[in-house]
């Protein structure tokens, strides 16, 4: 078990995501491939992830006394925009496996892909507007800071960026989603703006919490559980937390040595036994573990102010404690 | 002069389109010389396209008696989604102008290039929210449906398409946004179900008229002026309604050798000019110029029924004649 938040409403989640994505055409079969309700014969299978967006707006909907039925098209308009994130992600990335599934792109081509994420991002909006406008709009709100998100963390490829842009780009690109997760409980309960206020900003610090764990198992990771293996994103020289907080952190002959590395491809295997060797050394592993743990506290102390149940407050921390120990 | 339909509310979508673009990120900056608002440099210039939905939009309004600033959000709305589905069009096709503008892929790449697209989309999302749920949804199904127009178009790439087949794209890739644009005015005028119902027949017909004659301009028009050289549609191989009408009607000698040009390129200049000769000798584009006229007449036939002034009406005819004779 990893937290009651996680598993109260999965079927449900589940059950309505089908149902949006029900349909003959070949899009809507590759989408329910895509999120992980069906294998590519279109047999049903479980090989949804987390859920944790939808459990996220389910639990604080929930706790502030709205019915599930009513908050549902919330959590699940929610979950297609990720979906639909990452169906163009991969692309992006050029990403060939996600969740140990092919990804969309790499089974039916990039410009078909383009349209299964846009065909998922039309559908999260008919989805969520059965929640009504005031949830449609802080949906399609936090869609676009996240999309600004992605265009900063493309142009980081580019460029070097410090740890405050790299902060600020995660506010955007998986902050804005969390962010909207805990919002939109509120909307749909009708809480008022303060209420809605500090949920959001315990949202945004889960979600520096969760990017930063997430980079961190990009390069410590273990690779039979993550699905990548160890030192992937220096390998794919991914500028995330360790990178950006190594460049701050190196001396110049190390800094020298980085930007060379991450300046080329490929990057030999070498290359990157020194890079994850010098990060240790420098404490990135050490900082970011410690980072995630600060964030989660500034969460936790958010909490306190919130009109939550002290059951529920109990099951926050569990999750909390769950996703910094999460491996996967 | 073209229509008092196009140039009557030019100048307010304008301004309301600049509005929702406004702001400072790269990806912003680079929606405005996508729509035609900015070069560059960020020089304002006035490189509009027709502006043909957002004003479809406010033309049924006005007559319908809702106030332009209700319905603007609406018209507005409608606009990017067009204009998101161009920029990842223009991916899909590997097009590098548009509007004698390279397109948004080739001045940034295709993964920002994505982003923009999807930066559009939601830009619309929360734009078209302020006319209403309704407004919202009818818009976001229309999208979902042209989307899976844009996946048959793309289908039909790999595979022969018969006139029928090809009409049922037409009507989701080019129908569902005319429709949504009469309904729309509609919506926002609060009318009954049975207009809006006959407001989406008359946009449908207009879609098939409308992609048509497109289709006929990609091969025989006016490269000054259309902006895409005679022929370009036949040298891209794009299956488009000549090429569909053609395969139709050529008797076996020559439906092989069009299956063996439109199975490998590139295409020589030789081949372009034998399959437009064809195309004509098979009375392909008298064809097209009927079936223009035919779905004219039945837009305007659904005119009749519908409760709109004498003039509004006799401005619709003026631009159903504009539609029909247009060279770009």
């Amino acid at each position: 078990m990893t937290s009651r938040i996680l598993d109260a409403h999965r079927d449900e989640i589940r059950v309505a995501i089908a149902e949006a994505l029900q349909g003959d055409t070949p899009l809507l079969k590759e989408l329910r491939v895509h999120v992980g309700l069906e294998d590519e014969g279109g047999r049903a299978i479980d090989g949804m992830g987390k859920l944790l967006r939808p459990s996220l707006v389910l639990f604080v909907s929930d706790e502030l006394g709205a019915p599930t039925a009513e908050a549902l098209p919330a959590a699940v308009g929610l979950e297609l925009v990720h979906n639909f994130s990452l169906v163009h992600d991969d692309i992006q990335d050029q990403d060939k496996t996600r969740r140990g599934r092919p990804t969309v792109w790499t089974r039916c081509g990039v410009a078909e892909a383009i349209n299964a994420g846009d065909l998922l991002h039309a559908l999260a909006t008919i989805v969520v507007l059965r929640a009504g406008g005031e949830a449609a709009a802080a949906l399609a709100a936090a869609t676009a800071e996240m999309i600004e998100g992605q265009s900063l963390d493309l142009a980081f490829e580019r460029r070097p960026a410090t740890v405050d842009e790299y902060l600020g780009m995660v506010d955007r690109k998986t902050g804005a989603l969390l962010r909207c997760a805990f919002e939109l409980g509120g909307i749909v309960a009708g809480a008022g703006a303060e209420v809605r206020e500090r949920l959001g900003s315990l949202g945004g610090a889960v979600g520096r919490a969760f990017q930063i764990q997430d980079d961190l198992l990009g390069v410590w990771g273990n690779g039979d559980v993550v699905g990548k293996p160890r030192g992937s994103d220096v390998r794919r020289r991914k500028k995330s937390f360790p990178v950006v907080v190594a460049f701050a952190l190196a001396a110049a002959p190390d800094r020298a040595r980085l930007e060379a590395i991450y300046a080329s491809e490929p990057v030999s295997e070498a290359d990157v036994r020194w890079v994850i060797e010098t990060m240790e050394r420098l404490g990135v592993r050490d900082d970011g573990a410690a980072k995630v743990r600060e964030y989660l506290a500034e969460a936790e102390a958010g909490l306190d102010a919130l009109p939550l149940s002290p059951m529920g407050k109990r099951e926050v921390r569990l999750l909390f404690g769950y996703l910094a120990g999460r491996e996967r």
